[in-house]
Parts: C-alpha cells; sequence; structure tokens
C-alpha cells in the first residue's frame, strides 16, 4: 500500500538539518551565555530558523538543553586497561582532564552543576547524560582493580571523585594543572588505596 | 569649628540600616534565583526601598554583588593546630564541609563559580573575598606541618584542593558526604603527604 509512506496524522515531520542546526546553536549559545541567559530567540537567530521550529521540536528551554546534553558528553572508547591500578587511575585522570579541559565542556559544566542545585530535572538530566555515563565507564576499570585485590570495594566512589573533583576546582579558579599534577594526584589516589 | 561635623559638599550620606537592608536582600536574591537573574528591582523590593537607594550606593548589579561576597566568607578564628598535619587535615576538612553546608553558601557558590568563567571581575572579586582568604587560612596549618617536615613543600598546593574540592563535587551532585567519608579522605591526604 502507497499510503503506509504517508505521514501519520498528527505526527510531525522534522528536517533533520533543522534539527541539527538548532542542537548545534543551542549548544553554542549555553557556552557563550550560560543557561539562565538562554534565550530561544537567539538560538532561533542562530540557527536561522524562526522561533516556532524549536518550539515544535521541543516545548520548553529546559526540554531542549536536556535533548542537547546527551551530545555533550558520552565516553568514546572501552575504559583503560593497563593491568594495574595505578596505570588505569592516571589514564582515567587523563581521561576526564581532556574532557574537562574540552572548551565546550569547561564552558557548560561549571554552569549545569551550577544551575542543578534549583532544577531537580536539569539535574536529573545531568546525571542521566553527563555524569553517570562518566561514572559507569571508569568504574569498569576500578572493578577490576577491586576484583585483582588492588582496592577496597568500600574506597571505588571516593577514587572516582578524586579522578574528576580537583581537576574541576582548579580549572574553574582559574589554577593550571599540569602533568606533574595529575601524576601526584594518581600518587596519592592509588596510596590510599593500597592501604 | 561647628561647621566641621556638617556633610562635605558632594559626598553621599547613606544609613546603615538601607544598606543592610539592602545587602540582606541582596544576599536571599542571590541564593534564590542565582547570579544571572538577580534583578535589581527585586533587591528593592525585597528591602523596601526605591531602586535608586541601590543604584547611589553600587553603580551595577556586579559592584552590588563583589561588595556583597565580602559578608559571606571571612573564615573566623584561628586555623586549628593540633600538633600533627592528620588531625589539622582532618579540622581542616571539617570546616570546609561545614562552610559548603551552610545553606547561604551552598546556594550561591556553584553560581559563583560558573559565572566567574564569564565575568573576570566577579572571579577576581571570588578570589579575593572567598577563595583566597580561606585559602591562606588553611595554609597556616599546612606550613607548620612542613615546617615540622610532616609535609613537603610541593604538596601543600594539592592538600588544599583536597580540603575542598571532593566534598564541593560531591555536593553539587547531590551525593551524600559523611564522617566516614571526611575520615577516608584524611588518611588519603595525609598518607602521600608522608611519602
Amino acid at each position: 500500500m502507497t499510503t503506509s509512506r504517508r505521514t501519520p496524522t498528527g505526527a510531525a515531520v522534522f528536517s533533520p538539518a533543522v534539527t541539527d542546526a538548532i542542537t548545534t546553536a543551542a549548544i553554542d549559545e549555553l557556552v557563550e551565555s550560560g543557561y539562565a541567559r538562554l534565550a530561544m530567540d537567539r538560538v532561533a537567530r542562530r540557527a536561522g530558523v524562526g522561533k516556532s521550529a524549536i518550539y515544535r521540536r521541543w516545548p520548553s528551554k529546559q526540554h531542549m538543553v536536556v535533548d542537547v546534553l546527551a551530545l555533550l558528553s558520552i565516553p568514546t572508547g572501552p575504559a583503560p586497561d593497563t593491568g594495574a591500578l595505578r596505570g588505569d587511575v592516571r589514564a582515567l585522570m587523563q581521561s576526564c582532564f581532556d574532557w574537562l579541559t574540552d572548551p565546550r565542556i569547561r564552558a557548560v559544566l561549571p554552569d549545569l552543576v551550577a544551575e542543578s542545585g534549583r532544577n531537580p530535572v536539569l539535574a536529573e538530566a545531568v546525571a542521566h547524560h553527563v555524569t553517570r555515563p562518566r561514572l559507569i565507564w571508569a568504574r569498569t576499570a576500578l572493578d577490576r582493580a577491586r576484583d585483582r585485590g588492588e582496592l577496597a570495594a568500600d574506597d571505588i566512589d571516593l577514587v572516582l571523585d578524586l579522578l574528576i573533583a580537583p581537576v574541576f576546582w582548579r580549572l574553574t579558579h582559574g589554577r593550571p594543572v599540569d602533568d606533574r599534577y595529575l601524576d601526584r594526584l594518581t600518587d596519592l589516589t592509588t596510596g590510599v588505596a593500597a592501604t
């Protein structure tokens, strides 16, 4: 039946090119202005579309940003597997550093962390799209270390925090992070793991 | 001369009670709405004054917030001095935890950290009023540990980060911090210090 290829009544048909343009514009606006100041008319202008093209896809700024987050944050590739805790922690730390210094992440993440304190829906979206996938990814390597007897199960949570928190804190306060810092933080993190 | 007590021509005379009311209102608005959404007319309404009373004191929202920050952040009392690194680090960590869980700090700090990435004047004000006084305060205790040979000079910076960054990261992601966590983080922090 040729009619099976007709658009079902009531379903919207969206041009993927327009969706991509809006998504890119939304990320750029998020980077430049932050969530609180992000304005739909600026996103529309930047994407070269009318505001209605945005609102047909997402009923609100929050819905749009929640979808956009998914594009910012998926860890790629398998977790490091050097065969030893120290090598894995150093590699995980490098990966977190590379992610946190990506210009888009660097601009957007502190803002999303702050907004999450006021907006539980956004907090859940940040956890779902940004924090949790990276935690699960890193935990794979730490679970292997635990299975090898190199890390107490109780300390996995603390080690996960140390992979990201000190570097995030330094970068958001405009302080430098170099290889020596990451090496020393790795010593410390794996030192306690061995106690 | 009685004229010496006259107000000098051109100098503004501000009622301290009004200044206090505006300052309190500004902090409350910062806690509720964040820096980006903070509106001067809401601060005025909350303080029970006209907007001109605010603008006579501060030419802009940024000037007002910079002044208000000074009230949020002075560490009180001397730095801990238990005579040993572990005791001092645990006490410093508790003090950072208490500060970060103060409801006003908890609401305002992540927002100021995020805004600092876009606003160098605010970043400098946050460093001057919020970060630096606490760093100097904590460093007093760590310098004593260094003088006792318990801590390498090169590691002081890393230990300062560990006093605050992991707890800040967990709290802003809605994850719990308990005494066991702080104890274990202290073990780790002082473990590397002893290497």
